[in-house]
């Protein structure tokens, strides 16, 4: 599973949560020198001795050369960063390990999310709070990829977004073996945009269910909601074929069909008639869907982006609307046709009364 | 749910199967004339005094409006004309309506397929053999739709593709109420490649998940596979972003993620070890995708369009490869990026080496 013609890099793995220590394990398998930066000493003893991470990881035996310490030294060793921790720790992370980086290390994220209150992403935040770093030494991690299989060696797919093609094609050679299949992509936006809003069309699809609604609607919800979260990425920079792949549509397919998902989840409840503040307390985990749609329908109002189905999700989270009366609604707007993104750009031979 | 601001339509739909008489019950619950042309007269007398066609759609009370009978001469007095047959009946029925179809008819079929030996699309078997209709007059009707959900007024979502916008938005009001949104298409040729080719992908998910593969994987198969066919599709004349809505990834969803589907079974037997022809004895009735992948990678060939997954999918079907072994190659193919089809079209910042 080695890759043999690839040299060994030096890589400090930030965050031993599910996805960070599936990373450092992948790393690790592929021959590389990991460190894998955890926050108590409990769990640096677990992953040395044991090598599992059973809270975030149960079952699964991890490569034995990951190598886990809570000092976050090692970076300034580090030929590549990669930071897994929550959105909301970003800013902060960042902040502290700044210092340590070297002027030439490539530094990438694997985290899904926008900040709260500002509604930047990742990579603004990263790029702001790293003075040394540049954006041609930045990359972004993402896919359709839940971490217990990347662990367990299941066949995945990932994309590594960067403005570079030599710093992007360095991560994908690092991760890529052969049941760990990665693209590169050029659209940071796009990759960064994808993960975080497809949330809000989870949250959709698990309303639908929990309505006791069908397959049709859920794949309506599921193709219709990537119209909008593509017009809004657009709007924002993204490149439209981004979300066509694995990181807009493949990681919308994951979320939306898993039961395993908290946004489906918490969007399941709602449909069954629990309040919001019930749903949350009982999926008893960070929802990022509820506070992501509200990012998006501010950032969409303000830009002139119609988003009938985040704006109907919003009214059902944010102004105790009845699920079954915002589908109703949705269903039954004025006719229209499905092109009306791209009719313009087009040759179509349609032609008009 | 009728839609009072529409005239009433003289329907003639035919085809007593699942989707044909769910969607002549949809037109008889939105105030139409509808007549149900089915084959034998058994079902005419349960479909007229029971309101049921239980071997179809069991447990569903259809519309009291629905009229069944074996005789086309209503054909002679419809204003539309439904076709919902399956597509080796295509060619022979159409040869056998042409003579009693109106002159001014409006004519659209529901049937996913393209032909056998030909590989031609159901529309060009129309306008071939029904030679008073011109393309103007001729409609798809498509989606992500199971047909015991649109019979159960389940919410749905469906596609009418038209080269006439007059023509598609006839058969949009006339299909469209409260639980069922119609959207128009001008792109006849990538509603009916999409319906068809769908399949081949979901054969794949099944091989995949029959193999114990996870979500990841599956994900994958569903997000590269659409990059495909939708490669073929445009190689055959649609146009790309129609891949991308309901008829395309749409119709793909409802097709991959329900265990109900013809096509995922099969794949899923093949992937538990099954020979082909075991797996098509289990399932017991027509597999379309089996033949569709013969036909696509004929014409893929012949195109020069490169199909990994669909060619991967054939090897196993017509070679007996094994399942794992032509994932594993799939998956450590050499190293690529994402947006292969499409950079050259885009400015994409992309900073080449």
């Amino acid at each position: 599973m080695v890759i043999d013609d690839f040299p060994t890099q030096r890589i400090a793995v930030i965050g031993g949560g599910s996805f960070g220590t599936a990373l450092a394990s992948v790393c690790a398998n592929n021959g590389h020198d990991v460190s894998l930066i955890v926050r108590n000493s409990s769990q640096v003893t677990e992953i040395n001795e044991n090598h599992t991470n059973e809270h975030y990881l149960p079952g699964v035996l991890l490569h034995s050369g990951v190598r886990a310490t809570t000092s976050e030294q090692c970076i300034a060793h580090s030929d590549v960063v990669l930071l897994v921790v929550p959105s909301h720790a970003m800013r902060e992370t960042c902040k502290r390990i700044a210092p340590f980086l070297r002027s030439d290390v490539i530094l990438a994220h694997a985290t899904k999310g926008l900040e709260l209150g500002t509604g930047a992403r990742m990579s603004t935040i990263i790029l702001d709070t790293c003075p040394t770093l540049s954006e041609q030494r930045l990359a972004v991690v993402t896919g359709p990829s839940h971490a217990e299989e990347v662990s367990r060696l299941l066949p995945t797919t990932l994309v590594v977004a960067s403005a570079s093609k030599v710093t992007a094609e360095c991560i994908q050679d690092m991760l890529m073996n052969s049941v760990l299949r990665v693209y590169t992509n050029p659209d940071v936006v796009g990759a960064e945009l994808g993960g975080a809003l497809k949330n809000i069309i989870a949250l959709g699809c698990g309303i639908s269910d929990g309505l006791g609604y069908g397959d049709n609607a859920r794949a309506a919800i599921m193709t219709r909601g990537l119209v909008e979260i593509s017009r809004l990425g657009i709007q924002l920079g993204a490149l439209y074929h981004t979300f066509s792949g694995l990181t807009g549509l493949g990681d919308l397919i994951v979320t939306c069909t898993s039961r395993h998902s908290r946004n489906w989840n918490a969007g399941y409840l709602l449909g069954q008639g629990f309040s919001l503040e019930e749903a949350l307390e009982r999926v008893g985990m960070v929802v990022e869907g509820v506070k992501t749609t509200k990012v998006a329908l501010d950032i969409a109002s303000k830009a002139d982006v119609p988003m009938p189905i985040a704006t109907a999700i919003g009214d059902i989270l944010y102004a105790q609307k009845s699920p079954r009366i915002a589908v109703d609604e949705l269903m039954s707007r004025t006719r229209t046709h499905e092109m009306e993104l791209f009719l313009q750009e087009t040759t179509t031979g349609w032609i008009f009364p």
